[in-house]
């Protein structure tokens, strides 16, 4: 299983049913590591257990949405690893991510993620200070859609999951239009990461704010899919499943539309009612 | 919803059903920070956004499933924080686990979890590798049960799962006997926080390893899920839904029987068939 990362992997499975065992080959979603470095100062910013694919879009979109950089002038390069040292197969595992020269890097909005070497006496406060997102404002109103375009969005999703539909174990993270039409759509072994390829791919493509746009995820919506969601200006968060009450209370601090047990004929508005006519 | 922590936050809500609006109350799985503390050196160990209940199991759970501690005598006393700088209402969401004085944790072991501040030349191989489990051996043979067992596991997690029916927001851990009886259960926004918490709890009650019984989590399983059942001797784990290929190579590589979709009279064995009879 460990040649050059594929999004699938093969493998030979037992199906039981009603007591027999039956032997088949499965396709599997492909998770590995896929470590971000950045140059200048050269380090490894994460460590991500990912799918493998639009590996680019998951570095930078992680960068962005993150806080670590602004915009996307800010990357000089991205490439895979070319270290000699580093195993050929494993290469592929490593994204390079070449900054501007001039460019100081906001590394201090990672360390809510990190394991912190300094003491830290009243560091209770800051860290929990630190998850609330600094520096974005409240998503303006303007974009409005009707309950029929939102009806549409699970099975438009679903449709194009090709990933999910051979392995059964994968998140997505779908763009729409106010029209409900899927512009792009990100699939990943990881709720998160299914979104920062999503929003790096746009990131990369010069195409934010994505202020008339609709996200709709798989799974739940919790305190990190909707604070990624702001970095990018989404004014409407559907999901498949629940919200926390973290994702609800930003959602509201920050004038989202967010959307969820979003089903057949029905869903649940938690926040911004405003916008669905 | 700022007040102290509970594990279910009150929301008005609206209902889009066939262009019909409603309003009413709901329940939401609360989300909240958790910072985990340890006395010496004197730092955070880790923020991780969990539903309140059960913190000082999932504080111990994290530090002994993620490597930094091993014996349960490492630690000498678990307690909410006291900083009369921290705001009282935050206090419920900082753990301090306070670690013998004797004890060298082994902090190596985050570093993949967290941003590296040195230069790393050759850490790519280096981090990678660090995902392999050290120090932990195959689970043995001994357990095991019938297919009818991990038919009626997931009805006895649901069944058992209040907060999931009052938010339809939570992942769960449940722990099994080879009768396929439950005997503890533990839910979280999170699934790894899930998992945590009921290794801490098995951990902080001496029971370890459990080397006997089944763990079953809703959701899917990944390498992380993997590895922490590993650290408890788990030989039997079951999920609702696919697994990662990571996980199957790691359920292989340490001799666990891993269980995915598992639905109704029917599932699928990814490794370990020998212990189904």
């Amino acid at each position: 299983m460990k040649n050059s990362p594929s999004s699938k992997t093969k493998a030979q499975i037992w199906v039981v049913e009603n007591h027999n065992f039956v032997t088949r080959s499965d396709q599997l979603a492909t998770e590995e590591p896929l470590e971000i470095r950045i140059n200048f100062p050269k380090q490894t910013i994460a460590v991500t257990m990912r799918t493998p694919g639009a590996d680019f879009d998951l570095a930078a979109g992680f960068l962005y949405s993150e806080g670590v950089i602004k915009n996307r002038e800010d990357i000089a390069k991205i490439s895979y690893c070319v270290d000699p040292e580093i195993d050929g197969e494993q290469r592929q595992n490593i994204v390079n991510i070449t900054l501007k020269s001039e460019l100081t890097p906001n590394l201090k909005t990672l360390e809510r993620h990190f394991f912190t070497t300094s003491a830290c006496g009243v560091c209770g406060t800051a860290s929990i200070d630190s998850l609330q997102i600094k520096g974005f404002s409240a998503i303006p109103l303007g974009l409005e859609v009707s309950p029929e375009v939102i009806y549409s969005l699970p099975a438009k999703l679903s449709t194009a999951q090709s990933l999910f539909k051979s392995t059964g174990g994968l998140h997505a993270a779908g763009l729409f239009n106010a029209q409900g039409e899927l512009l792009k759509l990100r699939e990943d072994v990881g709720r998160h990461n299914a979104l920062d390829k999503l929003i790096g791919s746009e990131f990369l493509a010069g195409q934010l704010p994505l202020n008339n746009l609709i996200v709709m995820v798989s799974g739940r919506s919790s305190f990190e899919i909707l604070q990624k969601c702001i970095t990018v200006g989404l004014p409407i968060v559907c999901a498949v499943s629940a919200p926390s009450s973290l994702a609800v209370e930003i959602a509201k601090e920050f004038n989202i539309t967010l959307v969820g047990f979003l089903r057949g004929r029905k869903f649940n508005i938690y926040s911004g009612v405003e916008r669905i006519k």
